[in-house]
């Protein structure tokens, strides 16, 4: 069983996230990525899926284009948990 | 410059995709596509992804875990073209 953060551990874990948006329904974090194309965009999206997949943390994400919008929740933890941190942090180091 | 199909057209050429519903804002045609699992839909968009490339005509579309929701839309015919249909067509080939 995987543990929401409490207020503190999310302020702090976030701090190191400063992309991310805090986002209600469900509690989780947001952002959105921007690329010259779609081969761009889908080149992305498919290192995302290999991490998300590794990691059994699977993010919410739609895609138009050369933009992708990317929120992470955990349903198990009723909100933001320790996983979205990692795959977000993750994420920011594929995008980077 | 790719036209729009007028309502006799896109009648006729609907007929041929039961499973995908009109949709308005923009006007396209939308499905959601179920699978056993993430590998199972990311496997999916994969494909939809390389066709959608080659035709130089893209879905908007999200994915939740199993879920992919597509929507076909020509942004350049302010609506639904024969684009959305070759590319519909092509997507229900590759998920039956």
């Amino acid at each position: 069983m995987i543990a929401r953060l409490d207020e503190e551990e999310r302020a702090l874990a976030l701090r190191d996230l400063p992309e991310w948006t805090p986002v209600q329904e469900p509690e989780g974090i947001r952002r959105l990525f921007i690329f010259k194309d779609f081969v761009g965009a889908f080149g992305f999206m498919t290192k995302v899926a290999l991490l998300a997949e590794r990691a059994d943390h699977h993010p919410e994400w739609s895609n138009v284009y050369n933009r992708v919008d990317i929120t992470l929740t955990t349903h198990d933890a009723g909100g933001l948990s320790r996983r979205d941190i990692d795959l977000a942090t993750q994420i920011d180091a594929i995008y980077s």
